[in-house]
C-alpha cells in the first residue's frame, strides 16, 4: 500500500461512522465514500454514479456475470467468456450453466489473445453477455477490448471486462472502450484489501448479488467498508496522477529484466504478447525447474515472484491460461511471473539479474539429478 | 471500535500480504487469518473449520439463504423466514421466490416473538430452510432459537439464524442452539467494517455465493481482507472475555434509561419483549413526534439514537418490524432505538435523561402547532 493510502485510511479508522446513518459521523462517512467514488470514477473515465463499491474483485466479477445475466436473460440463455478468465468469471459462468444457461468458452492464440473473428462466430441472437478480461494478470497480454465490445454490441450483447490486472498500471477509459461493465480492485494498484468496484454503464440493467438495506443505489447492499473505500479512492487518485510515469518506469525496468534474464538463462521461454502487454508484467517459463521450487528459492533470496495466479496458489496444476495458449505440460513447466511496481528500483533489477540465474541453475541441476536417479 | 481492535489492525495495515501467496509475508497473513478464525469460533462455540469470513453481515445472510437453498433444493422449493428479518434475509428469500421457490413469512406476536406453533404449522415435507433471527436489533426481542431449530429439524429442514444483532452482547453458542448456520458481523461488536462471518455446521451442504480462487475452503472466494479479519478476531476475543460484565453493565444502564424515560415522558410506548430481550437495547415510540426529527434533534444535543434500522435510514416508511408486531401507523410514530455499549457511562445516561424529555416536548409542541394550523 502507498503511504498516501495508509494515511487516508488511518484518519477513517480513528473515527468511523455508518454512512447510512443520519448522525453527524454518518454524514461524514457518507461524504468520504462519495469522494472516493469520484476518485475511482476519474481513474476510469466514468461518472461517479456508475461506480459501485464491492468488497473484492471476485465479488465484482461474480456480480457482473450473475447480475447482468439475471437482469437480461429474456434475450436468451447464452453467455460467452474467454478461456483465460480469472476463476471468479469462469466459475460464475459455470454456475449459470448449472442453472440452465449455455456457455461458450472462446479460445486464445499462442500469445493469449482473443481473436475478434472467434467472438464474431460465437455470437448468436440469444447471447446476453460477453465477458473478456482487459488484460491477463498472469501472462500480461492486453486484449482488444474496444474492438471486441463493438462486435458484441453489433449483436446486442452486453460486454463486461475484468480490468482488475490493468487498472492503475495501464490507461483504462470506460467511455473509450465502450464497455457496459468493468471490474477493478484496489489491492491491485497499491490500495487496501477489502475494496473493489464494478462500473456499470448508465442504463444497463443489473440485478444485485447482495440484497438488503439498499446501499450503493440498491446495487450492492451491506454496510460500506469506509476505511477500505477511502483507501481505494486515495490509491485511485495517485494512480491517475502518476500513470504516465508508472507506465514508462515499469516498462523500462521490465524490459531490462527480460533482456537480462534471456541473456543469462538458457532455454527461457517468454510468454504472452510481445506488443500488447501490461508494462509491469514479465511472464517466463523455466524448463527443467518446478514453479513452486523457483518461487520458494527466490523468496529465500528476497525476490518475490508469482506462481502464475496467486488466487489459486494452492492448486499446483499447470495454469489454465498457459494451457489455453497451447503450451504443453513440459513447456508450461517453471512458470514464473515478475511484477514491477512504482517502488521497484534499478538496483533491485540488477540484484534480481544476479540472483535469478543462480537459483535457476541450482534447481535445474537438482531436476537433472532426480531424473538420472529415477 | 475498541482500542484493542485498532491496534491489531494497525499492525496488519503496516505490512499486509496475500494469505493465498506462498511468500513469507503471505504465510504470515495466513497465520493471522487463522488465528482470527479461532478467536471468532471461540466466541460462538464453533470449530474454527466451520467459520467462513465474509465482507459484511449482508453477505453472510445472502450467502446463507441463497447458498443453503441452492445446495439442498432437491428436497423441495419451500423456505420459511420471519416477518421481522433484516432486508438481507427477506430480499434474498424474495429472490428465491422470483426464481420459483415458495416462501412463507412467519408472523410475530405483539412483542416481536415468533411462536413455535406457527413454525410447526408452516413446515412441510418440501421445506428446505428456515431462517429466523436470534435477536431483532431494532426492538431487541430475542427469539426462542433452540426450540425453533429443534422443530425445524423434526421436519428435516435446515435452520439459519441471523445473530448479527446479538453476538458480542448476549451469549451465543451454536452447539447449544443446534443451528445449521449463523451470521455474525464484526461492526456490531466493536470490530471494524468489512469483516463478518457465516458459521456453517460441519456436514451441511452450501453452495458459494462468491466463486473464484477457492479461498475460505472454497466457500467464499476473494482475496481476504486481512486487516478487517484480524480486527474482527480481536473484537471477538475481547467480547468473549468481557461478555458477562457487558451484559450486566448494559442491562443496568438500559433499565435506568428505560425507567427514567417512562417517568419523564408521558405516553411513551416501550416496544419488544420485556423478558426476552437484548440487554443493551431500548426501543420506544414517542407519539406525536417524527422519528427523524427526534434523531436529528438528539444528535444536535450529542445523543446518538437510531431510527430503527440504520441499514435502511433513507427509507422513511414505518418499520416493517413494528408493522409485523401489529402497531398501527400512529402507534409506530416516533420510533427510537437507544443502544448501550461497554463505553456508555452512568453520567451519559443521566445526561440523556435530562436532555431527551426536553427534545421530545419541543417536537411534540411543534407537531401540535402544525396540526392546529392545517
Amino acid at each position: 500500500m502507498l503511504p498516501e493510502v495508509r494515511e487516508a485510511m488511518a484518519v477513517v479508522l480513528a473515527d468511523v461512522g455508518n454512512p447510512s446513518s443520519i448522525h453527524q459521523e454518518g454524514r461524514e462517512a457518507r461524504e468520504r465514500v462519495e469522494r472516493a467514488r469520484r476518485q475511482v470514477a476519474a481513474l476510469i473515465g466514468a461518472n461517479p454514479e456508475a461506480v459501485y463499491f464491492t468488497s473484492c474483485g471476485t465479488e465484482a466479477n461474480n456480480w457482473a456475470i450473475k447480475g447482468l445475466f439475471a437482469a437480461n436473460k429474456r434475450k436468451g440463455p447464452h453467455v460467452i467468456v474467454s478461456a483465460i478468465e480469472h476463476p471468479s468469471v469462469t466459475l460464475a459462468a459455470k454456475r449459470l450453466q448449472m442453472d440452465g444457461a449455455e456457455v461458450t468458452i472462446l479460445p486464445v492464440d499462442r500469445e493469449g489473445c482473443v481473436l475478434p473473428g472467434d467472438l464474431k462466430s460465437a455470437l448468436k441472437p440469444g447471447t446476453v453477455l460477453v465477458s473478456i478480461m482487459l488484460a491477463n494478470g498472469e501472462v500480461g497480454t492486453i486484449e482488444p477490448i474496444k474492438e471486441l465490445t463493438a462486435i458484441a454490441h453489433e449483436h446486442s450483447a452486453l460486454f463486461h471486462a475484468d480490468a482488475i490486472a490493468a487498472v492503475g498500471h495501464w490507461p483504462v477509459d470506460v467511455r473509450e472502450l465502450g464497455v457496459d461493465a468493468l471490474s477493478l480492485s484496489a489491492n491491485q494498484f497499491y490500495g487496501p484489501q477489502g475494496a473493489a468496484a464494478l462500473y456499470v454503464r448508465e442504463g444497463v440493467r443489473i440485478l444485485p448479488l447482495l440484497e438488503g438495506g439498499g446501499q450503493e443505489q440498491g446495487g450492492r447492499s451491506g454496510t460500506e467498508n469506509v476505511a477500505a473505500i477511502v483507501g481505494m479512492g486515495a490509491a485511485a487518485d495517485v494512480a491517475r496522477q502518476r500513470l504516465p510515469e508508472r507506465v514508462e518506469q515499469t516498462l523500462l525496468l521490465r524490459d531490462r529484466l527480460r533482456d537480462g534474464l534471456v541473456e543469462r538463462i538458457p532455454n527461457l521461454r517468454l510468454n504472452g504478447s510481445r506488443s500488447n502487454r501490461l508494462p509491469h508484467n514479465l511472464h517466463v517459463c523455466v524448463e527443467g525447474a518446478a514453479s513452486e521450487s523457483l518461487v520458494l528459492g527466490l523468496d529465500h533470496e528476497g525476490i518475490a515472484a508469482g506462481l502464475g495466479s496467486a488466487c489459486n496458489a494452492k492448486a499446483m496444476r499447470p495454469s489454465h491460461v498457459l494451457k489455453a495458449m497451447g503450451l504443453t505440460e513440459s513447456q508450461a513447466q517453471g512458470a514464473l511471473v515478475f511484477t514491477m511496481g512504482e517502488m521497484t528500483t534499478e538496483e533491485e533489477i540488477g540484484r534480481a539479474l544476479d540472483v535469478i540465474p543462480h537459483v535457476v541453475e541450482k534447481l535445474r541441476r537438482v531436476t537433472r539429478m532426480t531424473v538420472r536417479a529415477t
